[in-house]
């Protein structure tokens, strides 16, 4: 493996429903003078998809249910938000300290079912998760492949907290043209053990390696990253989510 | 943020109990002909810390408590490994379905305190993580600083797994140069929003990117992270432990 790099695309613009993201990506890197090469992944902030894909909500129009209310008020939260966070999850796994994790239709689990007020426009609209960013990030790259003529990966991230650690991480929720992971088990390390249990969730890196191209306030959604020799398939993020039976934290 | 790069260092050689990992590191560098730049941050998988701090056992040494036994043997395990990995524990998670999930000393959750058999010596014996590894990073840190005249970010990571999700993501264990999460709490987003909750943990996404430039077969335990302007301070992987009163995942 050699070097490997992380650009930032720069001047996206706003996005909003209805607009096609490949199309703003691709005038945007052109602008740039960045050429996708074969190989190349795209990371892109899951928040540009949601807009495009109308998965915008004004809050003047949620009416919070009891329990919303109730959990916001305790708490000093938006109850609209907590509403949509409720509606938004297929299971609540912890309400506590003024934390809410659920678990979403996708199977994430993650804080207020990927419900956000941030970066949209200035508190009045929430942005949803996409209804299937496996299924985003699949449509993203066939139109970048048609439009630029390269076979790249495309990764659709969020930022999720994690138990027991500090500080929210970036992750992959939607993935194309890559395995999500790679697998090491059953070939030997350069002493000749075999290993047992390395499966590496690669996507997530990679994810993680996107939020450090930009930051929150920098408006630099998406990133292209060169020279990852990731491992070829057709992976999904949903291949991330560890099955219910193996859950020991539920 | 401009560009981002991850350098691979290779040609580190094995490293064996009592080597100035310092020395090995800028020996390699040299061959390399990469020339450290200020703000450059160094990124070293914890196994050659342990190795070069004799964090190394002999299995054969070890001998095995009964309910390690039992464990070991109800799962088709090493009861020496489980046994090892019980004694460097606090305290013990989840011991569920062959996973055995503690809290090491540090306060790290991780499978098997972080013992682990792979890239030592063909199986014959086990690494543990650094005693302290803030503390490895820091003298690490100095030792290259000395010799380079460089001022530069230090960070030693573990590859651990996560409930809910697949696979292992790198993450920091040890931190010096520079703090461990990036706060936006309180800043504006450029719709004009406040930021409640996005504290970023900047540390574990680094070292994220230092797994995805090497692999577990490839022999390059370090790698030179460039271009990201990392947050100044004196940071410590324990800021991103999580305090047990805020955890809801005990």
């Amino acid at each position: 493996m050699g070097e490997l790099r992380a650009i930032p695309v720069r001047g996206l613009g706003e996005i909003r429903a209805g607009d096609s993201l490949a199309e703003k990506i691709v005038a945007a890197l052109r602008r740039q003078r960045l050429h996708l090469e074969a190989g190349d992944i795209l990371i892109v902030t899951h928040k540009v998809v949601s807009k495009a894909e109308g998965r915008v909500v004004r809050l003047r129009r949620v009416k919070p249910s009891r329990p919303a209310e109730r959990w916001a008020r305790r708490y000093g939260l938006d109850a609209r938000v907590v509403e949509l966070a409720l509606r938004e999850s297929r299971r609540v796994v912890r309400m506590q300290h003024g934390a809410l994790i659920t678990e979403t239709a996708h199977g994430l689990v993650c804080a207020n079912s990927g419900v956000d007020v941030s970066n949209v426009d200035g508190g009045k609209s929430a942005v949803l998760l996409p209804e299937d960013a496996d299924a985003s990030a699949a449509r993203l790259r066939e139109e970048i492949k048609k439009k630029m003529r390269r076979d790249i990966a495309v990764l659709i991230t969020d930022s999720f907290g994690r138990p027991w650690r500090q500080g929210l991480c970036q992750v992959a929720i939607g993935v194309a043209g890559m395995k999500a992971t790679r697998d090491f088990r059953g070939r030997r390390d350069p002493l000749g053990y075999k290993l047992r249990v390395t499966e590496e969730a690669v996507a997530d890196e990679l994810a993680a390696l996107g939020a450090l191209s930009g930051d929150k306030l920098s408006r630099t959604p998406v990133c292209v990253v060169r020279g990852f020799r990731y491992p070829r398939g057709q992976g999904r993020a949903r291949d991330l989510v560890r099955p219910a039976r193996q859950d020991l934290f539920r």
